[in-house]
């Protein structure tokens, strides 16, 4: 759209509100970006058959997540597969009053093809998990309303999940320090355990390698500081993904994963009824599952790609405003069909 | 039909007891009262093609809630839109054995497009409302049984809704004589709520401006005193509205929404199946997200209109003998469907 | 088949057992009873075109309900109907370990029209309840496994329905004596309400006028002594129900529902999918909604042929093994249905 | 496939990746084994049109359970059948965090035909139960967190499975110690109740005859001893089950079932969707429901094809990966009806 910068934040520009945006082969930054969503209405990339070897030979470093890219992260299942070859999460999720962020995490997780899954929870958490999610296995902190040490044997855990629901109390604030301090294996991190990190930023460098952030850009920004738009906020995460070696997922409607080699992804699936409380959760408990299955950054990717796949499917029968996070989990199945050899 | 008067009470005349009744051009005020549903049987309205500019110039205020003029306020979701625009609810609900009326307003608050949805609660409320509503965060009132204070940082909602379940103890009257008296934001208010207010009438006059009552004809005569008939029911609403500034939903086959500007709406859809316990937290629930979203007469044509159509919706695949409020709540996502700009 | 008599028991006969049993007009008496199930297979009425103003000419007392006596039975609603018309229903069910059959009722009761709907439970079954049926008010009593007193209130409620899951604890028993001498109103008896009765035999006498009493054959037996045979038990059902003035619904594969008048009723639908733990009480729950509805006599009739007709829609789509009670209350919607004067 | 031995272990053997195994007349035993998973690729079997005399002259004491030889077993329902021809199970099952694991095996006794069935659990497992289950009957340890004794009147269960969720704290060892050296009737031993087994050896010598027992791999090495191969494993499996004249099922891609008679079952159903925790206690549910119904061994066979079946007709409408052991328990009922005689 006219006023449009391709590269750069245009948010002192005057800009024409486009009903449809035509670009050639390929979308450009600015019509990934969230503070642009007002001027672009749809996009429709128009195929100018640009040479295949031309776009091997630049140097590019961000991706647009196809359907043909993911399916070639994708591993579908061996006929003898036992559960064994799935891994085993842990999620460290809930507080009091938030115990349904817990519970829309594990049920993604769940739903997402781990071998077995259990979760740490506050012991207000104990009755609401067993009765919600019959198939994952519950440890109760002693606290009772919130998360204040580590469970035993942490070690045999694939991945550790922490986040949704925990809130910020000054025990869940030292456990979820405690953890990435110690922790040798990638952790997943989202929400309040970023909030928690974002008061204690000493923490970062302490993130064990191939850890997975997960956060929106509010929590972004009281991470790494306050941004003045979008395009900054992708160098930032680029910046730091290298840095801290972890892998940096921003979430927007163009979900952003900037990796520790310095490529970066814009997902490609999701719509305006996942913009909803709990959306984030179902996320968590996605990726804490690929985790256990995949290399991490292979996890972020087909993760972030699955939940706003799941997010179109609900849509196709579920309208935007009634949409809730437990139709996000019921959609995952066919987020996954969608990936078969032999899906449409 | 013979005997029944079109614009007043019928009350005393011998009146025909029609099947089908044919009207011309539009209903006639006769056709929307309750207490004329015995004589009316089906009603058609035949168009005679009176020229469009006569009906307005009519000085009309009451008007019949069309399809049209909902299509007219509903606004369909951005692509781009992030959950922090589409707010964030408090409903102060429930007490000990009345947890169910909270469940139903909370599912159909969470069904109706609202961002975050906070429940307060009495302690005995925790886990009900944890395990039915997920998406759903709980803060409880110190009180086991009943609400007995108001929770912290009240304004950082966007709406209030209070009543369903509330029951009238004592110390609920309190705290509903207390929001009433500081809030500043519109309230929702329903049920055991207009109870509390029928019992302390001196609170209306502090009822913050905008504020949405939600009476049934019962709870209309407690609050305004007893009616011989429907009409002068409905112009009690029309008179209080405008004195209160507030807007008043008079609960019935054809719910009327009186408004502050004189206005009055009577509502199209609807059927006996939604006749039961727990359509009315319903209608509650769908208000209070609403409310948030749009200025309050439009969450109330809005919502008064999309509650009716979830029934209608319910009543193809469920007998009215078997309909419940948690079917209303299910199809809550197709009435919204159908004003999408591309439903038929 | 050879060797089994039309009107009495063939206990003692040597039988054919057939595969196909084909009778002439209508049905003979020894093809409903239970102990016949081995010898009759697959029953065909055929159609020798009696004159009709035979069968009414006949003295006849025992009927075969068709859908045709139900249809007359059943009053659609009226378009401008309220919840006030469907009536409030109390169930006193459950004690510690068998909310599951409390749940059953209250669920089958919401699904049949009640317009509210209050449950007096033991205080074990409080979450139980409010969880798993949002639509029911619950009140506890404060013994926490057993129902030990009566609920404030009795008289405002339309019906009360006792006995699924209650026990039969002294203090359980000494309630239900208390509501059986005190009560002026037609009661639902079921279950170990029924035991309790058969422990204290004097009640019988003291039953209000037009209760509804529904035993198995053994609760039967324990009521009124040991039968030798079905027959038997159809003439002392018959005898009693005239003699205590109640209806007594005697069930098994053809429920037989004998009235004080005289008539009785033997139940057309049903299937061995229902012949399971849950089904009862399901049957319980239909009842004490439909005698908020209908006169006691229709609320049997109507009630039972429901009952049946929703474990006949359920079996189209579940097998008999895996059909649960729980799907018994998900198909009453379908069996209403079936009544509509616009079904096919 | 090349290298691949068709009657005994290839570990050390260099074997080609198959993608097609072709295979004349019948599947040969390398081909259903685990730990040839990887080689085998998809195996077509070959009609050569052997005699089917051939077939009968040889001593074949290993069967493939064919849809032929399962429908032989099962027993379509009586129409006048009544609950009491189903017979009442009781299921030992659960511990603190664990109580999915009794639902899920619960759920599935329910949906597998039992007439009645009563939960035996720790305290904490009480409202878990009672709200997933309720058509369960409950009765609980007065032990918090495990079952520390026997059920009152255990003689009145036809059936008793025990080991979901039970964990291996001593008050439990001691428990399952206890009913194995009283038990008369066959058991249901699973998971826990399994490694409680390899904990005190001695008493695999008191089980009760026709017992069933269902270890995965790891659990069967843990009770038998390590085995090398999967071959050496079928044989210790087929001694054990000869020698303590118990039915051993043991669970991998082709379960095998081992009788005391000396004939052993390899099962033809189930998909790598069913890898994950809980498919399981969804097995132990259903052959607890099964043996009060059928004869031990009979009870095995159909159970194992059924819950095999059961995760086929999962996997035509849930991904492999997104399946749960609740996906399971909701497919039952349409294996059961694939059962039927009418079943295309």
């Amino acid at each position: 759209p006219s006023g449009l910068f391709p590269d750069q934040t245009s948010k002192n520009n005057i800009v024409i509100q486009a009903d449809f945006t035509l670009t050639f082969q390929c979308y450009k930054q600015a019509l990934l970006m969230q503070e642009n969503g007002l001027f672009i209405g749809e996009v429709l990339v128009l195929d100018i058959r640009l040479h295949p070897d031309f776009s091997i030979l630049q140097k590019i470093s961000r991706f647009y997540v196809s359907p043909f890219l993911v399916r070639k992260i994708f591993k579908p299942r061996h006929r003898f597969a036992h559960k064994g070859q799935f891994g085993h999460s842990l999620l460290m999720v809930g507080s009091y009053g938030k115990m349904g962020a817990a519970v829309l995490a594990a049920k993604a997780c769940i739903h997402s093809g781990i071998g077995l899954l259990t979760c740490y929870l506050p012991s207000c958490g104990y009755l609401v998990m067993q009765l919600a999610v019959p198939e994952a296995m519950v440890i109760t902190d002693q606290h009772e309303n919130n998360i204040s040490q580590l469970p035993e044997e942490l070690d045999k855990y694939n991945v550790v999940g922490v986040g949704p629901g925990l809130g910020t109390s000054p025990e869940t604030q030292h456990t979820i320090s405690f953890i990435i301090r110690r922790g040798t294996k990638p952790l997943v991190i989202d929400a309040d355990a970023i909030n928690c990190l974002a008061q204690q930023k000493e923490l970062l460098k302490h993130l064990p390698k191939l850890s997975l952030l997960t956060p929106h850009p509010k929590e972004f920004d009281r991470l790494f500081g306050l941004h003045e738009n979008d395009f900054e906020r992708m160098e930032t995460a680029e910046k730091k993904a290298k840095e801290l070696q972890v892998i940096i997922i921003l979430k927007s409607h163009h979900t952003l994963i900037a990796t520790p080699g310095g490529q970066s992804y814009f997902n490609s699936t999701g719509n305006a009824g996942m913009a909803k409380g709990g959306s984030g959760d179902v996320l968590t408990g996605i990726i804490t599952a690929l985790a256990a299955q995949y290399e991490p950054f292979e996890a972020a990717v087909l993760g972030v790609y699955l939940h706003g796949a799941s997010g179109n499917l609900a849509a196709r029968v579920i309208s935007f405003e009634s949409m809730t996070a437990t139709d996000l989990v019921n959609h995952i199945s066919g987020a996954f069909q969608e990936l078969y050899p032999s899906a449409p």
